[in-house]
């Protein structure tokens, strides 16, 4: 067989194979041959050995979180590409960073799925996830494969952050609350995928500049992203014992969003107040910190004021998600 | 209802629940409970933050290794304790930063189940997860709950290691390959327990002490953690292109084990070379290296010599574990 002719072989075998075509060592081949084409090579030791080695810099303390992403509860084979569930994944899993003002140093992830899994989609969910790797310089460091017979990635995230800069979930009384960009695009955007019948599309964008810009002003006290929604993730930020009272009117949301809703039926305060995954930075400041238009300018992003801390419980409002509720209603 | 009569009402009515009665964050909560209650802090910010933050320690390296254990693939919820499956999981996580000679600071879980699992098997899990956190200083620091069709668990934990001292997978020629311990126990106790029906246990001891201090012994060229096998693994360890000739003899085989192999009409010789989930310390040294004596007193562990690297792809002989691979036997 001639040399020009064997990658078109290959690929034609490669798209017809599944996972148990290959096994286990030569996928872990595979995953380090596709980081190193995406020139996302790990900082010192990675795949292939016990554990990934990160060399750890003077003065800064490790950030890490883990998120799991699960077939038919997080993405759907039916609707959803490989390459979103990919990107997405390690997307969201960013943004935990951006949220403790972090920079990435790598990410590890542990793939589980039945062995009759399509080669096409293992390398699909594999290009999303260097994709986002490559855009947020954060190499895959390291992972585990198993097989299952339900398709589940999990990824666990490092960080650096200057010690004591860390942003924690915190806000005191009196604190006023801002959120970088817009709500509810997201939850719209699932909802206009349904009811097109089409695949789901919106990547998350972690606001991983913004939250390291936040990590430098003394003025902020506290941050979280909105994963949840932001009635939740208010909850989250500023405690049980507190409230914020919000004017949905306040709440920052994508040009021409209310049409949009109104036109699907949805109610466009409710979305913008629990509307999870836009990956926002939600952030308390201290009364006499800078103004939201001088924080637009510092963190290179829209950032809106929402409202004051104030004490007392939260009155009712829109929800945030919950695995396991008995309530639990979308695809999550 | 009178004070002490309490806590069995509530006994009770946990042992009827299953994890939709509960919730996602109230079994974050419960988690968070359990890990005070078990004396587990985490050392600066853990679980219900968006990440965790561990300080890092002056010229010191970080460690990160990944591992999953998936239902009817590594445990099975008819024969194994929860509580085992628990301690098993963090054992085997905590192996692979002994092989790197790291010390434990933290891990997270990630955990997915069907909503309709009984509340006893997630403490059960909880409990042996902090059981094995406690006993070898390890906090849980955070992690990610997600419904799911099947149980998983996967555990990232994290060390540390001094500069330039970890161990990688690395032998020179000529380098002595040697091993702590005893191997064969863990495949032998599975094939007995299989043999009987009854449930696996034998919960891993992962050499942390011991791989410590050969990351202190400049002679230490490599080392790796026997869990697919000694063979697997040793090729692991030299790489492809080399080979270290092994007389299973020489093999260090728990006592009685030779005859209890033979009574359940089981090849000793074949479980040494092939029986993985042992997690001993399987290691090259350089030619003038110390003896194997002089290693037992520094690691306070039995160490044996197996042979030395030679030139040339090794010969045919049993092998480990893998993944996806068509051959895959047993429940792993």
């Amino acid at each position: 067989m001639s040399g020009h002719r064997r990658p078109s072989g290959r690929a034609r075998r490669d798209r017809a194979a599944v996972l148990r075509d290959l096994g286990e060592f030569p996928l872990i081949d595979r995953i380090a041959r596709a980081a190193r084409r995406a020139g996302v090579a790990p900082p010192a030791l990675g795949i292939g050995d016990d554990a990934a080695l990160l060399a750890s810099r003077p003065g800064e303390d490790w950030v890490v979180s883990t998120d799991a992403r699960v077939e038919d509860v997080h993405f759907r084979w039916r609707t959803d590409a490989p390459r979103t569930v990919g990107r997405t994944a390690l997307a969201a899993a960013l943004s935990d960073l951006a949220a403790m003002g972090a920079r990435p140093r790598g990410f590890t992830w542990a793939f589980a799925a039945p062995d009759s899994l399509p080669l096409p989609a293992f390398d699909g969910l594999l290009a999303g996830l260097l994709f986002e790797s490559r855009r947020h310089a954060c190499p895959l460091v390291g992972g585990n494969l198993t097989r299952a017979r339900e398709t589940s990635l999990v990824l666990t995230v490092l960080g650096g952050v200057p010690r004591g800069r860390a942003l924690r979930r915190r806000a005191l009384l009196g604190d006023r609350i801002l959120v970088t960009g817009s709500l509810g695009g997201s939850a719209l955007a699932r909802a206009r995928a349904e009811s097109e019948g089409k695949p789901v599309r919106c990547i998350p964008e972690p606001r991983l500049r913004a939250g390291r810009a936040l990590a430098r002003i003394a003025a902020v006290r506290g941050c979280i992203d909105v994963s949840d929604g932001l009635a939740a993730d208010l909850a989250h930020l500023i405690g049980p014992d507190r409230h914020c009272p919000l004017d949905p009117a306040r709440v920052p949301r994508p040009r021409g969003f209310d049409a949009a809703c109104r036109r699907l039926g949805l109610d466009p305060d409710a979305l913008v107040l629990s509307g999870g995954d836009d990956y926002e930075l939600l952030f308390a400041l201290a009364p006499r910190g800078p103004s939201a238009a001088a924080l637009s300018r510092r963190l290179g992003t829209p950032v809106s004021e929402l409202g004051r801390v104030a004490e007392g419980p939260p009155t009712a409002a829109g929800t945030g998600f919950a695995h396991f509720a008995p309530a639990s209603g979308t695809c999550r």
